[in-house]
């Protein structure tokens, strides 16, 4: 499809989400030499088989770019996107700049396109809850949604290629008997399980990972009153998480129409062999596009009663990078320019 | 406090929680002469300064045993148990063979000790149980519980001393470039998450640690009706336990009642640094007595209103070997003693 584009910049070449977006970009097909690279570190890089020239923001030329992909962190964002605008490109944003803005249509294709909104400029959400909400949203649709409970078991690679980086070197000192030592985040990530690193709120305790699954839930659903309550924790992975979520139905429906709900979604893989033990987890998720679910289970804390439970468990994994990030955002550009 | 039990067997004190049960006897002088060590494989083992025989069961003679730890499995102890009490020994149990056997008390020290129940035989709960009604029993002294939501973030030292040598070979393998692969467990368990290891119940699609956590949190805090929605998860960390917790209390309380509460709690360690990103993780429990508790915070998710939250998440970790298991049996022996 990719050739339907025209000239694809892609801002942020180098970093995680970057060379996903190249991965997914080469295995469609694209044209290198449609490829506009940005990166604040300018050089070469592979893509498919081909090189590319990556320019720096500065060197950078927005004619002619048809769609671009912006996913340097949010200033660069702000800074860049309304130049690619004025240059005609159709803009997907991976950052968290515009995706509170209500002239930017926050999407996750699958959930919230139809209709597609007519913008110019879309926002990618947060990885964490474009997992969240394509695992639940057969669910939404088939039963409503009163409240979600969610922890997370996060990847490293949300923080970037240097956290992937510093997992690697962490976990091999301490196997060479080095002591514990934080290199990448405010605690050591090798054999380690910590609080998510975004800035906590003083006043609510709330950090900026949980603020965003909350915010961009209510918002990509439409139903700014839905309960959420999120903890965000990394785990010692590389790039897929995991999540535990309890779901609260709006009103009680049979263990079978739920698990047909998730199991009939084409978006979805399903994991649930209790015999064997083999559900969602970490490593089976990684570099897949569909997002896995499995282990439902009514909430087996919930008083007795002779109705159908009204509240599930059940596990989530996706790929951080890949279906959580660069995945929804060329989709999305898919959909965009179609419309 | 030792030297007041007289002669002590470790069964299993070659495993994990046996040699942590070693070494907290050592730190206490007990003295090496007295100790009666028993594991399937015969041979010697340090204990402190010393040096100790171990005995195969078979050549176990339980005469002249004052005290005597079980961390052998529930077959073990159910084999071995009587002829101990027969012996005239006190017998406590890191098993699961008579957590709910009735006439066996199950026993967390400062949690359901007082008054201290008249047995010969104790059971020592399971290890994130202990952790959770540890970090918990502030809060429902003061304020009352009604349910708690509870996702872990296991160490795979819960299943034993294998496991942690095969989450470090899996690791180095995975670092040297090979491919993921079970050693252990039935998923890998190096840069993964996954549900954990015990059984699932076919019917309810519960596993036997969630089922643990469900029926000994509701036997020692003697509340049937309490509602408890676990979710367990291995992660790739040695020996101490997370857990993110949602407690529901049975009345609204203010934020610094509750804070209160868990601060002035013995058994707790507070850390809950918001500014530094500082909060309870896998490490800083590790080989600690105490169990960490912080990021504590009304939930989120729940509807505006102007009441006091009734509804608060927080985080807590403890060693699994230790508070979670040795600790704690010890501690049982302590009051035993005495009684």
């Amino acid at each position: 499809m990719s050739h339907e584009w025209g000239t694809v910049a892609v801002v942020g070449a180098t970093g995680a989400v970057g060379r996903e977006l190249l991965t997914i970009l080469a295995a469609r097909g694209v044209d290198a030499s449609r490829l506009r690279l940005v990166a604040s570190r300018a050089g070469r890089i592979a893509v498919g088989d081909a090189s590319c020239d990556v320019v720096a923001p500065d060197a950078f030329d927005p004619a002619g770019v048809d769609v671009a992909f912006l996913a340097a962190g949010a200033d660069v964002s702000r800074a860049i996107a309304p130049r690619l605008e004025e240059a005609g490109a159709i803009v997907i944003d991976n950052s968290s700049a515009f995706r509170h803005d209500g002239d930017v249509p926050l999407l996750v294709p699958g959930v919230n396109d139809d209709p597609m909104p007519r913008a110019r400029r879309f926002a990618n959400p947060n990885c964490t809850t474009t997992l969240l909400v394509t695992a639940l949203d057969p669910l939404r649709r088939a039963f409503g949604i009163a409240h979600v409970d969610v922890c997370t078991y996060q990847a490293v690679s949300g923080a970037g290629s240097r956290a992937i980086d510093a997992l690697r070197d962490e976990s091999r000192a301490r196997l060479d008997g080095a002591p514990p030592g934080a290199t990448a985040f405010d605690e050591p990530c090798a054999f380690n399980a910590f609080s998510h690193d975004s800035a906590v709120d003083e006043g609510t305790g709330v950090n900026g990972e949980e603020r965003k699954v909350i915010d961009e839930s209510r918002r990509i659903w439409g139903d700014p009153r839905l309960g959420v309550t999120p903890t965000c924790v990394r785990v010692p992975v590389v790039r897929a998480h995991l999540l535990a979520v309890t779901v609260t139905l709006t009103a009680p429906a049979p263990v079978d129409a739920v698990e047909a709900a998730l199991r009939g979604a084409p978006a979805l893989r399903w994991r649930d062999d209790r015999r064997r033990n083999s559900f969602p987890t970490s490593l089976c998720a990684t570099g897949r596009d569909r997002v896995v679910v499995g282990r439902l289970r009514p909430d087996p804390g919930a008083p007795d009663s002779d109705c159908d439970p009204v509240r599930y468990c059940l596990l989530v994994a996706g790929d951080q990078l890949r279906t959580g990030a660069a995945l929804n955002a060329v989709r999305i550009a898919d959909r965009a320019v179609r419309a």
